[in-house]
Formats: C-alpha cells, structure tokens, sequence
C-alpha cells in the first residue's frame, strides 16, 4: 500500500473520560482529524466522551447517520441508505489518508465488537493503513457498576441483542450462567418478558449509562410496567454467572 | 465502614502496557502497596505488564497461589486450598487498609470477568472499601488481533472455558453465531476435536499472547496435532460472527 496516513479505529470504552487506554488517549489528544458517528441533529455520545480533550486546531469529522430508526432494519432501504453513507465516508477518509493525514475514528466500547466502524473497517482494510485500538467494553462497565462479578470458574456467558426473536431470547436466557444483553431501548418490554419466562427475572440487574455521571443500576423487577417501555441508548441487562468459587 | 484504606482491583487490559485504562495507569503509578497473584516461583503475567511503572518505594506483594494444576480442580483438597489462601490474603489486605494504606491489586484483563481478585473482593466486600476497575478483557485484545470484526447485528456470542465436557462444547460451538474461548491450555486437543464436531474448524483461529510482543494468530487448521497438545497460558480461540453488514 503507498497511501502514507493512517486510519485508527479508537476504542473510547464505556464512557467515562478515564477509562479509555493510554494508547487511546494519546491518540485522540494528537488527532489532527477526528471522525464520530452521530444522530444528525445530536452532539454524539462518542464526541462527548473526548469533551476536553481534542487538540485547539482539530477538524473534527462528524458523520451523521442518514437513518436510524426511521426505517425499520429489515425495509431493504435501510441497507442501502446505510450502504451508500459509508460507502461515502470510506472515500473521505482515504482521500485524507492519501494526502498523508492521519484521521482517528472514535468509537464507543471496543471497536470490533458491534461497532458502526467496522463497516469502514472492512471497506478500508488492504486499501489504507488501518489500525484498531481495542477498549473497554460497555457490558464491563455494567457488569463493573453492579458491584458483583459476573462470571466464576467455568461460567458459560451469553451475549445477545434484544432485537431477537422473543423466543430466541427465552432459549437463550434460559441456558446460560451469564448473560449480557444490548441494543434494548424500544425491546425493553419484549425482553422482560423473556427474562421472566426464562426463570430469571429475579437475578437481572438494568444497568444505564454506565460509568458515566448518571449511572443507575436497577434490580429487573424493580422496574414498573410503563417507566421501562423505552429504556436509553445506553442500557445494558446483566445476569450475573454463579459459578465454582473457593 | 471506618475502615480509613481502599483495596482496587485494577484491570490492567490483555497484555500491552498502554492497554491499561488512564484510571489504571494512574492507580499503578501511585500505589505504595501492589499486589498481584502469581504461580510460585515466576514473577507473574501481571506484575510482568507493570515493569517499570511502579514508584521507587513501592512495597509488592506476590501473592503465590498454593497450587496450580498440581491437584486436579474436582478434588476437594483444591477448594480447600484456596479457600484458605484467599482468607489469608482477605486478612492481610484488611490489615493494611485499616492502617489506612490504600493497596491496588493487579487484575489481567477485566477484574469481574473470570479473575481471581473475585474470591478476594466477595471476602472484602462490605467489610473495607473496595473500587474495581474494569480492563480491556483478554478476549477482545485477542479478536483485535486477527485483525477482524468478531460481532454483526444481531449476532449471538458465546464466551466458554475450554474446561466444560466436550459435547457441551461441541454443542455450545454450533449453536452460536461468533465464540471466544478461554482456558485452553492442556484442554486444547480436546477443544479442536469439538470445534471440527461443530463444524466449524474453517472459522476459528488460535490467538496466542495477544497484543503482546510475541502475539501469534494462527487458522485452527494451520496447527499441528503434536505442536498443539498444550498452548500456552494466553491462548483463546476466536470465532467471527457473520451478521448483518450493510
């Protein structure tokens, strides 16, 4: 490859400022570029981890999803809306990359582990110089917060979506020590149901915004019938393994 | 509490120094008292990540795990020994944060997330203060380096120690979307056995010392039958999840 500057994908971790690596944070503090997915029209959670840190002269690079829940996913406009953006963005990115720029991508948890920036990453990858920083996952930062271990011994651990199938969820939940659930907002209610008819609704915990300022972590049935209908973008259902402990 | 010392449990990430999280970093540097688990005899895989970081008048603890693979873990001599091993360090811990000492007790990877420092902190817990860390989990340090997404959409990940009975595996393997495993070790021929029985031998790849300077990701198949009878203490198997890509 002879294109000189480098793309990062920069792992930000859960959301406190702090819990970034050092190698992460030293990324971001020198970036010349600074790219981050965003709702059009909102700040971004990414860019405001980073709040503070950015260099005076910084471009940043705000790349506004063109569709979020406005489409639903399986509508074939949806991917193909989504297609093209970063279609898009890949070629923005190269072309600084190409002029000898380095550009950092935040991104929020650990970049490979359901993130947006691996469709630039595999778009990128054997054109461009690419380089992934690992971070701190969002469900360590919900384990973490509710102050109990989440996985002992030989633990089986589960991580699903609550975009699932309800009775996926069930078998699922069903059959695991541990279990980390993400992508819950509008399925709250689906998964509850699903938790309680796997037999567990008692050992749930929700955990939102985790590390972050306004971190609330709550019992599964503690939580009413209609407060929990819509829970926010960062909300994580943690069922803590039970495993073999001398 | 009045008791006036904090015990951390500070997760120093899969292996590279600047892996660490800023908080930990700062933890590391600061502490007068370190401690940190260790087979007897060798300086340890944790201690060893914090070469150089420490104050001049650091005072260490290695804590030496009494037994390590010497007694199988189904012997009720091996809970015992470590239920006392860990009462033990409990009390001496406790010591030093009544004397209002803070202590950071290192932790590989993530604390809550399979690690010994559990068994110390349930003992502590509610007794002296305790702050845990969360780390950059060994798992994701090691599907970082085969340089591929691990996690789509919706897919399903599975998280298991190479430890379970093998139809256990073989049946977990087929059943998920993307895996990880961890514990190889002296199970590893037993685990490849259950990665062809799944039919997934094409997808896995071995991720020894990930992130560290002699990292090797290796195609399960690639290995040989002799050469992998017993992998190394930081080995973990990856299989990449296939979901929904735009």
């Amino acid at each position: 490859m002879s294109i000189p500057g480098t793309i990062y994908g920069v792992g930000l971790g859960p959301g406190a400022a702090d819990l970034m690596s050092v190698r992460a944070d030293r990324l971001v503090r020198g970036a010349r570029h600074v790219a981050y997915f965003r709702k059009a029209g909102r700040q971004g959670h990414a860019r405001r981890i980073v709040d503070g840190m950015l260099r005076d002269d910084v471009i940043e690079l705000p790349m506004d999803y063109p569709v979020t829940t406005e489409i639903p996913v399986s509508d074939p406009r949806y991917n193909a809306c989504l297609s093209e953006f970063y279609a898009e963005w890949t070629q923005r990115l190269l072309t600084l990359a190409s002029a000898g720029e380095e550009v950092a991508v935040l991104c929020e948890g650990d970049p490979f582990f359901y993130g947006s920036f691996m469709h630039l990453y595999t778009r990128l990858s054997g054109v461009a110089p690419v380089v992934v920083v690992p971070g701190i996952t969002g469900m360590s930062g919900a384990w973490t917060a509710t102050g109990l271990p989440v996985t002992w011994g030989d633990d089986v651990m589960t991580i699903l979506m609550a975009t699932l199938p309800e009775e996926e969820l069930v078998r699922r939940i069903r059959d695991t020590d541990a279990l980390a659930v993400m992508k819950i907002g509008r399925n709250f209610t689906k998964l509850r149901r699903a938790v309680v008819a796997a037999g567990r609704e008692d050992a749930a915990w929700l955990v939102e915004y985790a590390t972050m300022g306004d971190q609330r972590v709550t019992p599964l049935r503690d939580i009413g019938e209609e407060a929990g209908a819509i829970t926010p973008y960062f909300s994580i259902l943690i069922i803590h393994g039970q495993g073999r402990r001398p």
